[in-house]
Parts: C-alpha cells; structure tokens; sequence
C-alpha cells in the first residue's frame, strides 16, 4: 500500500502544537509549534482597558485558527509530504474552553457590538469565575437526588461547561440571547473547518454532562439551576454527538485552500488534551493505566463497564478508545506541590550546594531523598495543598503534613511529598480495580516523568506495577493523529493503530519487592490519615473547613 | 537596719552564673559568668578515648565547685562588699542533674579506680541513656495501679532519678556497690559546702518522687523496677529533707576559707533551676503564673492544693514559695521549635533580604507574620516537635501541620508554629485553673519573651491575659539570692522578699480583645485537633505510634 499520513493539533494553554505522521509506523515528520497571540487574558480584554475580575482566564478564538493557518502549511513544507497523501486531521484541546458564537460560527468576541462584553470571550479551562454557579450545581443535584449519577462524578468543579453557561447568562443576557451556540473551542475549530455541527463525545461527556442514554441534562433540571437555561441544550447546544473514529466531517474548499490541504479530507472530533496522551503514549491493552504527571496529574484506565465513584469519572463509552469506558480522575497537583516546596522552603545552604554544583535544587532535594529508605524520616503527608479529587472529591481540602521532629530534615519533607502523591495515585488506581480494570502496568508521560527517576522508582514501589514511559515527548498531539487515522480509516481498530503508530522507551521501573512491603504499610496509615481528615462529617474535615471558614 | 548582702549561685547546663545582690532592695552588686571545664561530655569520658553511648551527656563534678572557687572572691572584689555583711548563699541547679559519691563527698569519678567508669560521672539532666529504665517504671506504676498518684505526674521520664540510677545498677553493679550517697548535684554542692547531708525538697519531690507524707517510693515496689533497688533510699539517700525557706547548714571552716566568706554563713537549699526564676522573675502573688521561655518552655503556678494530672506535677508543697504547691508543665520545644523551622525551612531569597536588611531571618520572618491577622493564613500546628507534656504525657508524639495550600507562604508556618506553642501554654494555664489557680496575670521570662514582641502580643491574645516582663535578665541566679534571703532569716515571707528584691519591667502586653476573639476559636480547633491525634487509643495517636514504629 501507499504510504498515507495524517495531521494531529495539539492544543494547550499556551500554544498549539502540530505533528505530521506517517501512518504506517508513527514516525512523525514535521512539528510545529506557535503561541497564542493573546495568550491568557486574566487582567485585561484585548483593548488592554477593560479589566478583568479575578480567578477569570479568556482567550482569544482567532488565535486557534491563527495557530493553524501557520503550523500546516509549515508542517507541509518541512516534511515535504504532498497534500494528496494526508488523509485526516485530528484535534485535541484543553477543556472545558468554551465561547459562544452566532449562526456563522463567528465568535461573538469578534463582532463590534460584543467586543467589550468579557461573556463574549471564549472561557478558558481554568477559568474559576462560575464557582458560585458551580455551587449551585452541586445544591441543586444534592437536592434532586442526581448527585451520586456517574456523569457527575461525584461532585462538579466550576470549570466545566454548564457553570460557565450560567455565568454568561446572569452576567450578560445580551450575549447568551444573541449566542447561536455555546460550544467547546475544540468543537468549535471542526465546526469552521467542515461546517459540521457535529460535538465530540469527549468532552459532551465528561464537561457538558452528556449521556449516551439520557443526552443532555433534562430540561426541568437546567430550570433549577438557573430561571431561563432550561432550554440551553434544544436551542444553543445543537449536533449530534460523534464517537471517537468517526468523522465529524470533511474539509471545506475555503479551508482547504487556507491550509494548503485537500479539499473533503477527513476531520476527526476533537479530544480531550489528557486523553490524546492515551494513544500517544501508547496505551497499548486494557490492562494498562496511563498517568501523566505534570503541574498536576491526570490518570486515565479503560473498563468494559462504566464506573464512576470517589471523583473517578468514567460514564462515557468510546471517549478514547472505542467499546471502552474511560476512568478518569487525577491529583490536583502534583510538580505544583514539589515546586511549592522548592520555591519557598530550601534553605540557602541547600541553594547555594546546588549552585555550586550546578544542579537544579531540585535534582539537589532527590538526590537527597534517595538516600532515604521508606518510612526511615517518619514524616508523612497527605497531598491536598489544591484540594483532593479522589476519593473525597473536595477542592477546599488543604495539605498535611504529620510526624515532624527537630531533626526533620527539608530532603524528608521533600520525599514524603513525593510519597504522597504517589499514596494518592495508588488510591486512584485500587479505584480502577474496583471498576473493572485489571491493572498490571502503567504508562506515564508528562515532563514529571521523564525528568525525575528517583520518583518513577517510589512510584513503581508504592503502586507495585511496573512502570514504563511513553517513547514520545509529544504525546498529545500524536495521539490526535492516531485519532485522524482511525476516522480516517487507515485502521479500522484503536489497538492497531496504537501498535503501529506509538511506542513506549525501552527503561522501565519495576518495583522493588522489599521498599513494596514497607509501602503497603505506610500506604494504610496514609488511607487512614484520609479517612481522619477527609471523610465526609468526620472530626477532621469538620475542623479543616472550620479552619477554612477563618481564612481571609 | 545595716545593709545585709545574699549570693545566689544558678549553675546551667553549660556555665554557672553566680550575683551578688543586696537584701534591701534586690539590687545586683556584682555578677559573674563562668563556664565548666568539662561543658558537656557526650561523646567521650574526660581521657578523649572511652567513647560514650548515643544519648548520654555527663559532666565532671568538680567543674561546679570550680566555678564557685573562681565566681565567689571575683563578686567579691567586684562588689566590695565585705564577708561580714554576707548573710547566706543558695543555689539554683540543672534537674536531676545527679552523681555518686563516697562517704567523704568525693565523687566517684574523681576516685582513680572509676575514672574510666561512664556510671561514675555527673548524669546531666538531659541524658537520655536511660530510657528503657523510664520505661520500665511506667510499666510498674501501671500494673501496680500507681500510675496515677499525683508525684509521677501521669508519666516519668527517663530524665528523672531511678531511672538513672537503675541504669548505673544494671550497667555498673559495681559503682552502684561503691556509693555511698546517689544525690542530685544541686544538694551535692551545699554538702560539701555544709558536711550537711540534709536534702532539698525541690529536687526530691520533682525528681525523685519524694512525698511529704510516704517518702520516697516505698521499698516494694523499688525491687519490682529492679532488683537489688529495694534498698536504695534507705542506703543510698539519706538525709531529711529540707523545704524552701530553711538552711541546709552552715558554711564550713574549710569552704569559707577556700572562698573568702565568713564560716558559718546559712546555705539555703538547692533549687531547680527554672523554679528559681519565680521570685527571681517577681511572681508577686497566687494568681499569677511564671512563663520561662527558651528552647523549651516551663510553666509555673501556685495552688493551695495539690494537682498532678496530664502532665501537670503539682504534689509538693513549699518547694518553690512555702505554703503553696508549685504547679509545673511546660512545652518541650519552643525557641527549638522556631530555630528547626528557620534553619532548615526559610529560602534563600528570605535570608538575603534579612541580610541586605542587616537584621536576623527570625526578625524578618516576625516583621512578616505580624501583617497577617490571627486565622488569615488557615494554616495550624500541634506544636509536638519534641513530643507532648501536658495533655498528653508522651515524648515521642511528633509534629503536625494543616491547612496549607499552594500560596501558603514561611511566614505564615512561622506564625502557625508560634501559634501552637502559645495555644499549648493555654491548655496547661487551663489545668492550672482546674487545679486552683485563679490566673489573672502572666509574667514572662527568657531569651524569647525578651526579645520577640510579636511573639509576646500573640501569647497574650491568645492567653487572654496580660503578660509582664520580669525585669532582671539572670532571674534564676536573683532567685537564688532571694532564697538565700529567707533561709537566712533576712525575711520572713516569701511575698515580702519578692516584692522588695524583685521586679517586672514596665512595659505589658495586654490582649487585643478581637484577636482574643478570634483566638479562642482556633483555639477550640487546635484543641480538637490535639485530640484527634494525641488522646490515647484515637486513631490518630495510634497511626502516628505506627508511623514511629517504622523510623529507622
């Protein structure tokens, strides 16, 4: 057969990332990346005047499509690939981002009339501005009896799709009236390249609620939450909902001839960023977990059945890998933890050590912590500094740290921060089990991962699963390729594709089966010290929320 | 009335301090600083070869008389006062500080057949070797059902006196065989300065169980802790006992030779140091309390009953002001406490900005935690770094933080750290309420009170109650001359000696009543907190028992 290739886009907080690939072996022969002209706008709209409340984040919609105009035409030059041989185009995008836009799919942030109205803009993933909306939400589920229902996973954070709905429509009426559709960014980028109305069901199901057998959230519902939403899906949330490797259309002219690719090409639904990472990092059978360790982590599992309980969500089949419900959930930080620690708590002998050595401090600290044995310092914390996703599902929890004397050291600190998280993904992962998922080896991928060994090490301890690293640094963006060969039709199955196209590094971790033991112990006081603290009515979340009700 | 003059002797971990000070008006003549010869011996006997164990600290007992040798003839021609109008001398010494000796008074250690003996030597208050003997005592007192009479004090510790002896005759049957008195150093010293053999009440009824009605601890239950330690007070601990207020003896012929002070002259008994700083520090009545604040802390109290519970040991009468039983507790870390966090927890950018400043981390870090408002930060601590006295009665209990987010910053653990410490001090000036006290007022002394005023403000906020500075900065060794005073004869009461010998500064930190507020909420959660994880059998003291039982 012909060699074919197809293009996978990359969109995160920052920037877009394009990668061209050879769909036969995943070799990727060109990538590109460029940033958002506006970037993050948290203080101003773009007149640079209009301020902005705190905890919002907006961006800019042209700069998706800006980024794309750009990377392709370059990712064709530099690999020299004709446009007749590319077959597909996949996308995936951090989410919930979401803007409203009018009948043309024009955001409305790019019409005069709309251009000081901050509601207008598309809202960004961490956009924290609907928390009181998010609020709301969880009153009115707990008063229905709704909050124990699998898409909600639990308890819902203000950055998902409806809350940030309800913010545009108390604060700006003008905007939601005049909104044709109120749509994901990702699901908006596939809508102006293929006219298509189509949503992927990645993020209709884990940020807008969607289910497969019920759809949107019930009309009599949206009400309670706000007089004025209740026909929010019938009338600004349109398209049926696409599966993972089908099409949710193919390539306008005028696109086409923008790109410089092939009129009628296939263009697959968009994922969610993390999810990508599964195919890219080669997840390669449902006996896998994948992690992806950064700023905070994300840890994602197939099941044969849906299962969603403690913060894990995982209500929605064919998301990432067809015939599959993915289980996601994650730690709401983890490097943010480790560089807490380092930016505000080593000393300056510590500093200046590692200056003089020419080391970072924190490859300074693991040193350091290598050294130690499990449990040897007798300090243990609980990982919450931004709150805990599973299994308390409480944003407001605050980290501890217990079992301090005078001769604790910053490097004991350091490695029971590390320990922490690694406690926390094990909670996550006996979650996974619980829900079907017969683990026996994990993929992780993210910077965390492939810079900090002595962590991976107390990571395979702690879990006692192997651990192996995902071979690409890019691992989001090859995996919307491998989504754009599966709608494309390359290959007809996700495992296929993933075997051909993605790989993982040769250096694994395996556990050692001594440093097991001693973690499986300090793993039970670590449940137990949860349980203390984060159990729901419990003395200790009583007296952490007290605490928190102080604060300033 | 002619001028009458007192000496007073405060002999401290690492140097003795003696003053010279006039009867009338408590003004100090004359002070003079000398340290031991020996200091601290814990890593080698006086030879530099025979190694010591881990956990022991001994000292060389003629380095005390040494001091007295070369201070007393220095006040003296300092002070020119003559010997004539010197009328008594008393002492304040580290507790159980203790050593053996012959029939002579000659400490064992200075015997040529003990020299390379470690059992012969001074036991330093802070020798620790003698855990598994403190332990084995808890064990007896348990099954005995005398655990809670109240001169144990809920719990001993291994720094008291049968456990070092028990250690010495299980170690060294052999010094044990050749001792003819196993004595606090404190009561040694005035027995070489009088031959007198009678012992103070301070020490015997701190340190060594000694009650006014039964005695020492009665000869049964000796031989359960050991045996062979039936016998040990009737043989090894002779003398009556000498309460606050009356002589020990009288100068003898040869010592007042040796030092250049008039034969005869009153020797008032020895008392514990940190109890010598309450006349010294001018607690002026019973409803006050005396704080000493310094690596560790000691909470002083006078009750008309006596009152041992959680740590609190109040079962001797007239050993600090006659009449009344002292009430003591204390925090086993504080200034410690403080310097673990700022030597080992503050950033490099912090230290420069204090040096640039030209003032010390602890400064900046105390300029920065008074700008936050009690509850601001949501961050708290169980201030049991060094273990737990009072409620709790348990050295190995550790340290806890909570509440912390990624935007916690130093300052704010600072303050959390100082917090604890005064909300610890709250819970025993609360015991001492239920035992009797009715506190209105708190004098504070050491290097902290002294020098941190924001950490003083927070204390009286917290405490709700004032807070004066004692005025002298060797209260301990002013103490001692007070006692002197009494024993004597130069007073009559111990309410008159203090108010003419003793005084606080002016200046008083008096409780912002909002902060107060404020406070006692925390407060309730620190309370609730210390329960969660100190009550015995909870499951948090129980984790953090595993959690040590791991330590290597």
């Amino acid at each position: 057969m012909s060699e074919k290739y197809v293009i996978g886009v990359d969109y995160g907080t920052l920037s877009g990332r394009g990668v061209l690939v050879r769909c036969s072996d995943g070799k990727v022969l060109a990538a590109k990346a460029e940033e958002y002209r506006h970037g993050v706008m948290d203080r101003f709209l773009p007149d640079g005047t209009t301020a902005l409340p705190d905890a919002w984040a907006l961006q800019y919609p042209a700069d998706y499509l800006e980024v794309l105009e750009h990377v392709i035409p370059e990712l064709l030059r530099e690999s020299r690939i004709a446009k007749t041989e590319i077959v597909g185009m996949g996308f995936d995008f951090t989410s919930c981002t979401m803007l409203p836009i009018d009948e043309d799919a024009v955001p409305l942030s790019e019409k005069e009339e709309f251009r000081d109205h901050r509601n207008a803009y598309a809202k960004l993933w961490k956009h924290h501005g609907a928390q009181r909306h998010a609020d709301i939400v969880n009153r009115v589920l707990e008063e229905s009896g709704m909050a124990g229902e699998a898409r909600f996973g639990g308890r819902i954070s203000s950055e998902v799709l409806i809350p940030k709905i309800m913010e545009i429509l108390e604060e700006d009426p003008q905007v939601y009236e005049a909104a044709d559709e109120l749509l994901e960014a990702g699901d908006w980028v596939t809508r102006v390249l293929t006219g298509s109305h189509r949503r992927s069901c990645s993020m209709a199901g884990y940020k807008a609620w969607w289910d497969p057998k019920k759809g949107y959230l019930e009309s009599s519902v949206m009400k309670k939450l706000a007089p004025g939403l209740e026909h929010v899906s019938a009338e600004k949330m349109p398209g049926e909902i696409c599966a993972i490797g089908e099409a949710v259309g193919r390539l306008s002219e005028v696109w086409a001839e923008k790109l410089g690719l092939q009129e009628g090409m296939v263009i697959a639904p968009t994922i969610i960023d993390s999810h990508a990472g599964v195919p890219g990092g080669c997840l390669s059978n449902d006996r896998q977990a994948m992690m992806v360790l950064g700023t905070s982590s994300v840890v994602l599992a197939l099941s044969r059945k849906p299962f969603s309980e403690k913060g894990v969500c995982g209500g929605v089949r064919d998301a990432i890998v067809p015939g599959y419900y993915a289980l996601e959930s994650g730690l709401a930080c983890v490097g943010d933890l480790f560089g807490w620690f380092v930016d505000r708590f080593v000393p300056a002998d510590y500093a200046k050590q590692a200056e003089t050595r020419g080391i970072s401090v924190h490859e300074l600290l693991s040193e350091k912590a290598e050294m130690l044995q499990p449990g040897e310092s007798g300090v243990m914390a609980l990982d919450w500094w931004n709150g805990n996703k599973t299994p308390y599902v409480d944003g407001g929890l605050t980290g501890e740290l217990i079992g301090m004397t005078l001769n604790t050291k910053p490097e004991e600190i350091y490695r029971a921060l590390i320990e922490a998280t690694a406690f926390g993904t094990r909670q996550i992962m006996e979650l996974y089990e619980q829900g079907g998922v017969a683990l026996e080896e994990i993929i992780a991928s993210g910077g965390i991962a492939m810079k900090n060994p002595m962590l991976m090490q107390i990571y395979a301890d702690v879990l006692g699963k192997t651990i192996r690293l995902a071979a690409s640094d890019q691992a989001a963006a090859l995996g919307s390729a491998i989504y754009a060969s599966l709608s494309a039709g390359v290959y007809d199955s996700y495992w296929d594709a993933v075997q051909n196209m993605s790989a993982v590094q040769e250096k694994t971790y395996v556990p050692n089966p001594e440093n097991t033991e001693t973690y499986q112990k300090l793993y039970e006081i670590y449940c137990d010290l949860g349980e203390l603290m984060g159990e729901a009515e419990s003395r200790g979340r009583t007296l952490l929320a007290k605490l928190r009700s102080m604060k300033r």
